[in-house]
């Protein structure tokens, strides 16, 4: 059987997470039982929501074991197959994790999907046609719920779950403002996947600052907003949000070493009747379908050209992924496992 | 035509409101005009939205004008008509404001309507069969929407909008914990109001202890929370949401001075995919007859029997308002006019 490399969770974090908290191993993939896959991993993809199941606090999903391979998605190819849904050759998408084979129970629903690589290509699977694609349908069609002519804002907007938003939302004629990190971040957003304005909060790093550009990008005000990353971006959405304003909180990575991230004025809510609901795509299967048919139909027509970030080989996932914390990355971040 | 004592908006606050923002002043009723009603007044409602409205600040609503008669509801009796719809001795209720009479425009829709005192009091379409009663309506079903077991928690639980929810959510199945101010108020809450538990925020004043009685009162959790108080009670309350919480968010009294008042844990919104939604119950007068119907029915049927404060006479009210916003009032606040 192949020789198969893994990065364990070597120690909790303690704030910050570093380096030293991951370790490289390796192993020899065991023999298939029946109804088993084995599946060599052509990509592994990098995801802030890794960075809580670092830590042992209570949170949406259990947290990652010490010791054990780190939690991801990935796609790669199957080697070899004891169950009859799966043929060696196959292409797939599952949760992998961070190693370069993985065995998985064929049967087992939901952990191993066969992939059509003719319009996507198959890294996309991790990106904009796969977790992070959903979860920005998920916040825009289920709780965001736009009309066309509506003013929508979405933070970390060059990354895999921003890109996708801004595609979808200027799908249904809303103008879409992005925010992130840097003017090449920015000129991106606007010039290649098509936002109506982007904002650096790299130039814009306070409250006040952050406020003002708003107002001048939404000179309509906000009716909705995607958040990705908290702390003084979302107080500074609350205080441009129109009446009946609707927010999706995807996730607060301004937090995840765990400074403290007050809302400063939760008055804002009940002054402008704002909506506020955290969500988990991965409670939410239903919409799965609906929403990788959509996203890859903005693929395949050229509505939407996600970026990757791709780093080479295992071994540099882990410092891939505390880039990706800093918002080093461009675009969608992955492993290339082969 | 009679003698009418009115009180004004002499100052906006600065900080806490005083007796001296306000002014009395006595003036005639004028002649009535084609199509108005002369309402006298037996009571007046005082609400804590109105200290809202004495700010100069955007909030939901126009701001109370400067040396005008301070707004609020009342209920009170036809004197004379010149609008078909009304006669001399109809009982109405209305937004007459701080006032002994008032001059109203019989045919402006949702000015003035006629109210069946056969087994309601006439006080009661201020309270428990008025706005507050249809305030805790709507936050309850519209966005708490609980379900028969679920555990609900309510602050200010022995006013007239809290009274109110507690008879509604046990209708439904629920259990229902209250946030009240002393043993006497908690008393009432358990004993005349029926409510499971009650919480004494004065016994329990900080994060931590409202937390722990919160754990003790709630040993399955929290899955819907009614907020009229804000500050460390309804972060308190999100530390022990369950998943898919939800919040109806009505009012911030604590934060009505203008001392910030942060949400300090807003990652809690996420990790447990809490729905937080402000609302105002007069943007949605499309549900007022359902909901005033299930009121009415439970005051009928002795399953709501809401408490009363009254004030004597219009001098009285503007202490009354103030006591109010310290929570000194017990039930439904009323100045009685005549």
């Amino acid at each position: 059987m192949p020789r198969n490399h893994q990065i364990l969770l070597d120690n909790r974090p303690q704030g910050e997470a570093t380096i030293d908290d991951f370790r490289l191993v390796a192993s020899d993939t065991p023999a298939l039982q029946d109804g088993q896959v084995l599946v060599r991993h052509h990509y592994l993809s990098l995801d802030p929501y890794m960075r809580g199941r670092m830590n042992d606090s209570k949170s949406y999903a259990a947290c990652q074991p010490l010791g054990q391979v780190m939690i991801g998605g990935t796609v790669g190819e199957v080697v070899e197959s004891r169950h009859g849904a799966f043929a060696a050759g196959d292409q797939v998408v599952g949760m992998g994790g961070w190693q370069e084979y993985s065995v998985v129970e064929g049967g087992a629903p939901g952990m191993l999907r066969k992939v059509d690589t003719r319009h996507v290509p198959l890294s996309y699977y991790l990106g904009a046609v796969g977790m992070p694609g959903v979860t920005a349908w998920y916040g825009l069609t289920q709780i965001i719920a736009p009309k066309a002519g509506e003013t929508l804002v979405v933070s970390a907007a060059s990354g895999a779950v921003g890109s996708a938003f801004g595609a979808l939302a200027k799908a249904r004629g809303c103008r879409v403002v992005g925010i992130a990190g840097g003017p090449d971040k920015c000129r991106y957003v606007t010039e290649e996947l098509g936002f109506d304005a982007c904002i650096d909060h790299r130039e814009h790093g306070d409250l006040k600052a952050m406020s003002q550009a708003l107002k001048a990008a939404c000179p309509d005000g906000i009716d909705g907003h995607f958040e990705n990353v908290g702390g003084y971006i979302l107080d500074a959405v609350l205080l441009r949000a129109n009446a009946f304003a609707r927010v999706a909180l995807c996730g607060m990575i301004a937090g995840y070493d765990g400074q403290p991230l007050p809302l400063m004025n939760p008055a804002l809510l009940l002054i402008n009747r704002v909506k506020i609901e955290g969500f988990i795509v991965s409670e939410h299967m239903e919409v799965w379908p609906e929403a990788l048919r959509e996203l890859a139909g903005l693929v395949a027509t050229g509505r939407l050209h996600p970026r990757e970030s791709i780093a080479q080989g295992l071994a540099a996932a882990p410092q891939a992924f505390l880039d990706l914390l800093k918002g080093r990355n461009f675009g969608k971040q992955l492993v290339k496992l082969m």
